[in-house]
């Protein structure tokens, strides 16, 4: 029963600095027809990055947009023409002050796949040391240091309620 | 070094049916001023639905904005003014056509609290049977049997995507 929309129509409702936002109408299987909004965004990197053998690093920094300060994998948005890698090691760096020797790739998840086409590509980052460049001085963000065997108890009880950062765990 | 970015203004760059999208310019602590383009979203309810002690329900459909049919919980936004269970409890009925006499509070997770201020609430259901009403005649949705001891060989293999739905197994 797999199927596909049929896009008869494309609409730019909003262009932004970082998201625009369009109204796709489409042809449903059964031939009636739809309006979708979607949100275009330029796709993300996030690190599970480990400090030692049984501890990760985690950023806590405020969340404009649910008004809150929450703990999440350091992680950012790819620059224009920007390789997944390249930008995780960039955001790694910029967020925690560490580069990594070792650098895997996990895999990737689809954030909102019913409203927005963000990809967000999941690496490890293993055997850190200090980088030499120091966070970008319009993020305000704090590093911490958490066991990996706390991190489940954390977020059964709410403490981590980012969708990466969550998500990342299913992939070791 | 929590802070709090203060909201200077809030102007509305475009209202649709579901989504809206407002810029923010906030004041950030060191005194610069910056813009957040800022996603409304309505909030949404997922379900971890037991078909037996060992297996779950998963629903396939094609997602709009990333063009691929994927494999998902059930899941579905909130109506104005619905409470969350009652949401878990419709869109269960309406995407697979059971009810489950056990619908138990999981978490909730933020999908994107970088652009957008959705929250999923996620519920655990057992015990189900079969409802009344069909599914929604515009959805066209495929219901699917898993097995949970696969489900982490699944997301390492791509295979599951959706972050609700990989959230959801770090919450059980």
């Amino acid at each position: 029963m797999e199927y596909y929309e049929k896009t008869l129509e494309e609409v730019n409702g909003y262009k932004g600095r970082i998201l625009s936002l369009d109204v796709r109408t489409v042809e449903l299987p059964n031939g009636k027809i739809a309006k979708r909004e979607i949100i275009k965004h330029p796709g993300a990197v996030a690190i599970l990055a480990y400090k030692t053998d049984d501890t990760i690093i985690l950023v806590e920094q405020f969340r404009n947009p649910i008004e809150k300060t929450i703990l999440e994998l350091p992680a950012g948005k790819l620059e224009p023409g920007e390789d997944a890698e390249t930008c995780g090691r960039r955001e790694l760096e910029e967020e925690t002050g560490y580069k990594a020797k070792k650098f895997t790739y996990l895999g990737k998840i689809a954030t909102t796949p019913g409203f927005c086409d963000e990809y967000i590509d999941i690496y490890k980052a293993e055997q850190l040391y200090d980088g030499n460049i120091g966070g970008d001085e319009d993020e305000f963000i704090k590093v911490c240091e958490v066991q990996v065997d706390k991190i489940k108890e954390m977020i059964k009880k709410g403490e981590i309620i980012d969708a990466k950062t969550i998500s990342a765990f299913m992939m070791i």
